[in-house]
Parts: structure tokens; C-alpha cells; sequence
């Protein structure tokens, strides 16, 4: 049965980015409108004291790394990866990545987010039913690594679209993903354009994340690694690309002239000591900036609002611009530009005909207080524990924090067993 | 009557760093002993699932500013100064400066936070009474401005310090409030090292804070401002130093040798953009840094969680260092560095002689999974919500999240009505 609610008196940015009070209207997976028309006959949300923003987008993660969530923290890039990540991720099987994006999905709708784009695998499979049974969306690939077993890979990436993309009514779409530069050299990156030429599928690479990794595609290629990229076709397929920290002037040309999308990741950008983003750069070429958490290893957590809060806060420290990145902005970037970066047609903006993907904020807490701009407050004071009600799709995820569609004590245990099973340490 | 309770079966880090499972035993005013022996015949609080750390000390900031959050955000400094901030602040009363700092004590608490240094003013004996009411911890002074009715502030500023210095059973501390070395030049400096030594009272004091502060102050004096202020002998009175963001190297050499200890405020310096604290080369000379929020009106709140989260993370980008400010330092920052900071002897460490200053966060929610190491948990995953349960000098402020000292809904009341007179603005 189709959803018809009404979420009454909350407020929300309009259009012109003023705090409006206001009525949303929800049918079926759409906002059908957004006015102070009074609502006749149909269920009503209370909207009084809460904030309506369009659902945050993960634009870069890997749900199934929760597992390894403080397993290794405050280590050196290679003694991180090679001892600890490594090994452990080696021995995952499906039941792993099944409940580790389980816990992750629990995490993200209690966040405000709504969507997501995983890198992963094997076994992405399972990462699609936690998508289908969470009510989320997810943009989901598997992570492609031309030494180990690279075609196999790459056909089980193919398989995959083939399965799942526009499954769970358009909530599960499929891209390729080929992991990097240093793991996919040209000649596999080109195997990758041709499989995604033939299925129309898009792209999810990590790009220009550190600056060994810049100092070795030189060494490898005497080319940056957006311009190595270009010349297989990949940026031509669409691309959605992480990190991009260390980025040429001309390599910020080449991403905007083939609308490369970027997930920028500050936190975890930031944990790894990988740099920082040119953000302002990025956005002044029209180049569409989204944001992600990475995984709960480089992080540690999935908490979108506080990336949010380190895109405005980093951009104005690194170009010494208070004016740099305001909340608008910020916000923006996790909503409209995380839909962009995924590729959904219709979701990030509060506006009729979008879908209704919507997070009620709840503004009662005292970091709420005094309230003279929710959106300046809900990126420079709240914390994720405002979230109060999460809606995909039309169809309410979360109400009052209490999860509809996932069993959250169920999923701690069995993420837990996993966890123990894995490392023999889990406390 | 005094207090006698048994934290029982609680995780802690040991002296040596080691995550533990012990009993806290508290008698009056201090922890009596850590250890795994039964508690016998004596109130119990369950530490089950709990991870126990000493009270976060909030080593900068202006409380009553909490009245201004939001009102003001994304502007040039100047602009947000002068014509936003200024102009409102001239319009507090004894009742605004009260309600501002009890809004802040709430938010203090619900973060974990039992200490914070204040400075603010004129009527900082109404914080001195929201400090005794609440029961935290505040080392409060006034901010003296020289142009501004110079003397009558250093004098009440010196009243303050002999009304208050050690009431509220030592909780309340004063120190002296010259604002900074752009509004107190070298004359009103010695004024105030006169006052300071009579009264053995030490300095609260923002130095270094922006890259416009240093050039000017080379202009008017040929010198950088800790060279300047080392002169007017203040810094032997011992000072508790806001920001320190711009500093040569022959400054950090004065600081070592003058024992002054550092407020590092991460997220007001991002959100200003003022630059990044060196704090790595602070700490490498063995100068106390610890932790600060500022005003709610340049972060926007008061999480000390999110700083010592912030401190951390910044401290590895800024240094391209993953090892720089680990998880397990940057709470020490927050803890024993802050007690440091404020001049709090024995505050600031879980164990037996230590003041019972003590928060308890529940490790039951999602972000805590899986838990392999408790303290990288809190720094980088948790947030301020996780804070179960916040004693300060044995006595409980709060527990499950129930506030025991304030009122916080009559609060939020009474706050919001100031808010509403001050600008006319507040929704």
C-alpha cells in the first residue's frame, strides 16, 4: 500500500535557503508538495520542533570495515593495512560482510543518512540484501584489484549489476570499482571500460587519496593520476572518485570538464594524516564535491553530520577563509551533491516531485539553543543523536529513534559473534 | 553527608595505558582506591558495559556566550565582531550572563565535562553562582580590556578573586582576565602583574590567536606578543594561554621555560580560521596543552568530546604524522592536562587521592562495535551523547542522563527568554 503522510509545521530551507514553517507532503516514494496547505484525512508526523533536511548521502564507505572498528587505530598507512587490516579482512566470509553492513546500516539511519556508495567484497551480494531489508539505498561495487584474481573480480562486478542494479525498487544500483591507480594498472582500467561500456555502468575509484600515491603513478607512468585515468576512458563512463587530496591544476581541469563527481572524506583524510582536500578549488570549477565517511577503520565511525561539520570547519582552516564552505554549503554537499555523486535522479532536494528521502531533526536538545539558524546549528552544534526520524522513499526508517525495519539488538549480537570470530580479541 | 559509592566493574585505562576491568571506590570528595576488590556494604553504581575516564576539563571558553550560538555564523571576524556579537553583548544583564552560563553548565554536563576555565564579564559572580549551583568545576576570570574602563574591570576583576578564589568547597577558582595583547598593551599588562602578585593570583589570557594579532603587534612593539607580554613580567605569575596558534619558535622556547600552559581550541580556530596550533612541537617541549571549546558563538557548542576528537585528528593532518596525537594523548589533553591548565591539584587522573571527578559513558550504542579498544572508541567514534553518568567531587551531577543539580527545562525557559530580549530574533 502506497504511503500517504503528512509531515506538518516543521522547518525546512526553502529554495532561497530562507527557515521556512511548512508542511510536507508525502505520496508513495515522492514529495508531492511543500506548502501551508492544511492536510485532510491522511496520518500526520508532528512536525513542531524538528528540521527537515533532504536524507544525508554517504558518498564513500566500506559498511563491512565496522567490523574492524578500533581493531587498529594510530598506526603508520602500511603497518595499519599489511598487519592488522589485511589479515583479518582475509579471512571474512559472507556471513561477515552480511552483518558488518548490517551494523552499518543500524548506524548510518540512526545518522540521518539515507543513502550509500560501498566499495567492497567479495559478496556484494549481501551488502544488496542489507539494502533491500534496511529500507536504505545503496550505490554499491565490488573493490577491484587487477593482481589478485583481477578478471575474476571484474566479471563478479559485472554479475552483480547484472543482478541488482534498479533492484529493490531503484534503491540498489551498481557501479564498477576498480580500487586505485596503484592496484589497477592501464591495461586493466581499460578492461574496466569496456565491461562498463557495455552495461552503461558508472564508475567508484579511489583517486589521488595520498601523496606516495601521486610520487609512484609519476614514477610508474611520468603522468598524475587523473591524466594516466583519462587516457583508459574510465573518467568518460561517469566516475564517482574518493579522496582526491592531491590534485594538479590540470587534473582539477580534467575532472571538471568530464564531471568527475568526488567524495571527499575529512575525517578520515584527516585520521590517516593523507591531507586535505582542495575543496574550494573543486567547487569553484563546478566540480560536484559530496562526502563520506570511508570505513569505520579510517574513521572510526559512519557519522555523516560530523563529515559535514569537518568539510565547512577544514576548508576554512586550510584557506584561512572564514567565509570558506558555510553550513549551507556543507550541507548541501551530504544532500544534493551526495545524490548527484551516486547518480539518483530526484533525490536531495525537499521539493515536490523528489523522492522523500527526509531526516527530522529534533531541535529540543541544549546545543539547540537558542535557535536563530537550524541549519548553521545542525552543522556547527548538534550531533547525530538529533536524528529523530529518517524516511527512504516514502517509507519511515526511523520515528522517535526507534528502528523500523532492522532489529537492532539482534544485529549487535551476531555482529558481535562475527567480530569475535574474526580477531579472537572482540571484548 | 559524605559520599560513599562504588563504581563496580568498570573499564578504564591503568597508569600504564592498559584498558582494564576494576572497581572504583569513592569516599567524600575523592576516589579512595581502584581495584578489583569487592565492595562491601556500601552504595553500588553498575559499570557494567561503562567505560570510566576522568572529568573533561573545558579549558577555554566564555559560558554566557551560549546566548549568541547561531545568531552569527559564516562572517568575516571583523563583520561578526563589530556588528553581529559586540553590539549584543553590550546589551547583557546580571540575569543574561546567569542564564547564559546555566545553559552552558547543562550542556557541560550532558557532554562530560566537570571543569572549565571562564572568561567573560562584567557580574562573574553570577557564573560563580552557576558553578556552585551546578556543581562542576570553574576557574572564572573577567575580561579586561584596558580602553574600556580599564581599572574599574582589573579591580573587580581583583574583587572577584577575593570574594570567590576557593569557594564552593574549592570548586570555584579566579584568575586574572587581561583579554589580549591587541586590547591590553604593556602599560595595563604591569597593572595587572601588580595585582596578580599581591593576590598570588595567575592569568587567563588569549595570545596568538590570529595571523593579523602578530603583525600588529610587531608593528606596535617590533616584538611577537609572548615576547612582548614576557617583559611586563606576567608570565611569571603563570598563565593559562587561549589559542597560541601563530608562534615562532623562539616563543615556544619562552612558554617551556615559563611553564605556561596552552588552551588549544581546535574547533574555534577552524571555524574562524585562524590557523593551526603547532601542537606537536608544543608538546614535544613539554608544554601543557590542553583543550578548549571558546565561546558557543565561534564553535557552537560546548562538546569537549568533539575537541579532543578535533585535537587529534588535526594533529595528523596538519603534520602529515598518523602517529601524531594519538587517541589515548589527546584525552589526556582533555583530562589531566586540562586540570593542569586550570592550576587543579589533584584532578584530572583516575586514581586513589584523586578528586572524584569522574564520567562514565555507555558503550551499548552501535558506534561502539565492535570494542577493541575503548578510548580509540570515544575519540574517534563516540559522541557526547555516550556520557552516562558525570560526578564531580564525588557528588553525581548526572546518571542515565538524568540531570541531579539543574532544572533543565525551567532553564531552557528562562534562557530562551534572555536570548528573545537581547535580539528579538529567537524562534
Amino acid at each position: 500500500m502506497a504511503n500517504e503522510f503528512v509531515i506538518q509545521g516543521v522547518k525546512l530551507l526553502n529554495p532561497a535557503g530562507e527557515v521556512v514553517t511548512a508542511n510536507i507532503f508525502v505520496s508513495g516514494d515522492k514529495i508531492s508538495k511543500i506548502s501551508a496547505d492544511e492536510p485532510a484525512n491522511t496520518k500526520i508526523i508532528d512536525g513542531k520542533g524538528k528540521f527537515a533536511t533532504p536524507g544525508l548521502v554517504n558518498a564513500h564507505t566500506h559498511a563491512s570495515m565496522t567490523l574492524l572498528r578500533s581493531y587498529s587505530d594510530d598506526k603508520a598507512l602500511m603497518d595499519w593495512l599489511q598487519k592488522d587490516i589485511w589479515p583479518i579482512e582475509d579471512k571474512m566470509t559472507r556471513q561477515d560482510i552480511y552483518w558488518g553492513a548490517k551494523l552499518a546500516a543500524v548506524e548510518m539511519i540512526r545518522g540521518g543518512t539515507t543513502a550509500f556508495a560501498d566499495m567492497y567484497g567479495p559478496c556484494m551480494e549481501e551488502v544488496a540484501k542489507v539494502v533491500d531489508e534496511s529500507g536504505l539505498r545503496g550505490s554499491l561495487s565490488q573493490g577491484l584489484i587487477s593482481f589478485a584474481n583481477g578478471d575474476k573480480k571484474l566479471a563478479s562486478n559485472v554479475e552483480l549489476y547484472k543482478n541488482f542494479h534498479g533492484a529493490a525498487d531503484g534503491r540498489i544500483t551498481i557501479m564498477l570499482g576498480p580500487h586505485a591507480i596503484y592496484t589497477c594498472p592501464p591495461d586493466y582500467l581499460k578492461k574496466v571500460v569496456v565491461e562498463a561500456e557495455k552495461l552503461g555502468a558508472e564508475i567508484h575509484m579511489h583517486m589521488n587519496e595520498t601523496k606516495t600515491e601521486i610520487e609512484d603513478c609519476l614514477k610508474n607512468y611520468g603522468k598524475r593520476p587523473f591524466e594516466v585515468v583519462a587516457e583508459t576512458g574510465l573518467l568518460d563512463c561517469g566516475m564517482l572518485a574518493a579522496h582526491c587530496v592531491w590534485l594538479s591544476d590540470a587534473e582539477i581541469e580534467i575532472m571538471s570538464k568530464k564531471n568527475v563527481r568526488v567524495a571527499h572524506n575529512p575525517g578520515s583524510n584527516m585520521k590517516l594524516a593523507s591531507g586535505i582536500a582542495p575543496v574550494t578549488k573543486l567547487l569553484a570549477k563546478n566540480v560536484t564535491v559530496a562526502l563520506g565517511t570511508d570505513g569505520a577503520s579510517s574513521n572510526n565511525n559512519l557519522d555523516m553530520l560530523e563529515e559535514v561539520r569537518l568539510a565547512a570547519l577544514l576548508a576554512k582552516v586550510d584557506t584561512l577563509d572564514p567565509l570558506a564552505v558555510p553550513a549551507a554549503q556543507a550541507l548541501q554537499m551530504a544532500t544534493e551533491f551526495g545524490a548527484k555523486a551516486l547518480n539518483l535522479s530526484k533525490v536531495g532536494r525537499l521539493e515536490a516531485g523528489f523522492k522523500a528521502d527526509i531526516v527530522l531533526w529534533d531541535m529540543g536538545g541544549v546545543d539547540w539553543q537558542p535557535n536563530y539558524n537550524p541549519a548553521s546549528l545542525l552543522v556547527y552544534s548538534a550531533n547525530a543523536s538529533a536524528a529523530d526520524t529518517v524516511i527512504v522513499d516514502g517509507k519511515i526508517l526511523m520515528q522517535g529513534r526507534e528502528l523500523k525495519t532492522l532489529d537492532e539488538e539482534k544485529i549487535i549480537a551476531e555482529f558481535n559473534s562475527c567480530a569475535n570470530r574474526l580477531t579472537g580479541k572482540n571484548s
